[in-house]
């Protein structure tokens, strides 16, 4: 480590963790990834990891750090309470939560809160990347596009959230590839889908064309029984029928915009998404979802007097 | 027993199995349920199971057996290669094949396919349910909705069957109830949802307006977070918006028809269904799905000349 470091910004995910010390300016000094997720958090305790992770990297014991995710959860570390929208990226953030007794100045963003009876939903750690795309959707009016396990699609408009919805997509592709009908025709182990399959377009423009992935789910068993359709191919189908149909069931609810999708993704999954987007004739802005939470983190640091204003990047 | 029977009548599903004993003229004599399904004969041998169930029930060892379901799949006993729609119910029951050296006359109902590239579709046993209700749906143009774990619509005009659909709603229902987040929603047993829960029926109407689940599923565990939906509530809310989303999904592939969806279907499931058809302002007729099935397999005897002819019940 060649510079001491002003702050550590942290990710805490579901099941995995990252930390990054970063200098007075927000410019990274080191980097960490682990699976000490809430999971293994709530076990271990959120501050023994913390401090185990930090003390690791070498940081000094009083190393302030600004947390994003589940560690806010009721279920987590301390609860931050979820801020309704709609709501100002600012505001979002100002709104973070101290834990006290950890030795060390440490806060924790809250997630948000959709009160609406027809569509009640919540975010954790998703507001955080939006807060790092700001230059992107911090004027104008934008729908931006979160694909995981639990994908999250937001509308913005004048730096503020009005509104999401969670499409579960990657969890009900996991979950019907170990679990269903479907396991038979799939395998125990989900061939990686590319977005240059037939088979993974031909699905996907389908379920595009009316959002329905109801008696498609059967048709790719169907596939394999009347037409030999392979494990590959299946997993590609399913892949395409469920991104099809949460792209499709997105635009429905939200409208097409005059201005592209903002897609905050990384790796494999960034390609499927961008593939669907272009059959649904959707324009797209991408944004890497590694580079915002932590652009998130920063200016989250900033907003809360943890780190000098300055410009990003 | 009261009578010698003249055939014994086999409903073989996935994960059981129902007996019946028939005197000539189709009457039930006895009737038996185990729940040595395909899964169980594929392990015991078919034969040896059956043999014993007949044994038990005082049959002759030569006694035949008319057969439909899983019994007739590749991975079955033998198999019944799928007769492809449209086709007639008389030719359905007639393409019955024969179990040889089994030491008594078997014979086999295939199953139906769906030969379509864009609806590739298989079914097993559902036959021999819609040959039982030829009386409602031997003329004219009819829909014919079979919940269950793969729930089946049917398209059948003039004593024919035009074609169908799967929708995977019980499976869906308890591969999310017990393996995705919901399963912190509902818990570890889900409770019985009844049709007149306010829950199930809101959330069931809100599925029949577009046919999505998308962003409504997440929602229900949401709506736990946000306003402490209940784990009973949560449970009737995930099958309302499956089963709403699946009759929107049906409605829009196969349209409205002049007469009633005739709803083939036991037990509470029926309830559900019927309260789903009933918010979406769709007439139905209500056909009882055990009685239907002997009702199949007595034609199917008649059919293939193992039961004289007559006029069914």
């Amino acid at each position: 480590m060649s510079a001491t470091p002003t702050i550590a910004a942290v990710d805490w995910g579901t099941t995995r963790l990252r930390v990054w010390l970063l200098d007075a300016k927000g410019a990274v000094l080191d980097e960490r990834r682990s699976d000490e997720g809430l999971l293994t958090a709530q076990h271990k305790g959120f501050a023994t990891v913390l401090d185990r992770q930090l003390q690791d990297m070498g940081a000094a014991k009083d190393l302030p750090a600004i947390v994003c995710g589940m560690a806010g959860a009721r279920q987590g570390w301390v609860e931050a309470p979820y801020v309704d929208v709609p709501s100002s990226l600012g505001d979002i953030l100002g709104a973070a939560v101290p834990v006290s007794g950890a030795g060390r100045d440490i806060r924790i963003v809250p997630g948000l809160a959709q009160r609406d009876r027809r569509a009640p939903d919540v975010m954790r750690g998703e507001e955080t990347q939006l807060a790092g795309i700001a230059a992107l959707i911090g004027a104008g009016s934008h729908l931006v596009c979160m694909p995981g396990t639990h994908c999250k699609w937001v509308t913005a408009a004048g730096g503020a959230i009005q509104g999401f919805g969670t499409w579960p997509t990657g969890e009900m592709f996991s979950v019907l590839a170990q679990h269903s009908i479907l396991r038979h025709s799939i395998g125990d182990k989900p061939a990686k889908v590319s977005p240059d399959s037939k088979v993974f377009r031909d699905w996907c423009g389908e379920a595009l064309s009316d959002g329905d992935i109801g008696a498609r789910l059967f048709g790719i068993r169907a596939a394999g029984l009347l037409s030999g359709l392979g494990q590959e191919d299946a997993a590609a189908a399913l892949s395409g029928l469920l991104i099809g149909a949460e792209v499709a069931s997105a635009v429905r609810r939200f409208g097409r915009r005059e201005t592209p999708v903002v897609l905050v993704v990384s790796g494999a999954l960034g390609g499927l998404y961008a593939e669907a987007m272009r059959l649904a004739g959707i324009a797209v802005t991408i944004a890497d979802a590694d580079e915002a939470v932590l652009a998130g983190l920063v200016a989250a640091a900033r907003r809360n007097g943890m780190l000098a204003e300055g410009v990003a990047e």
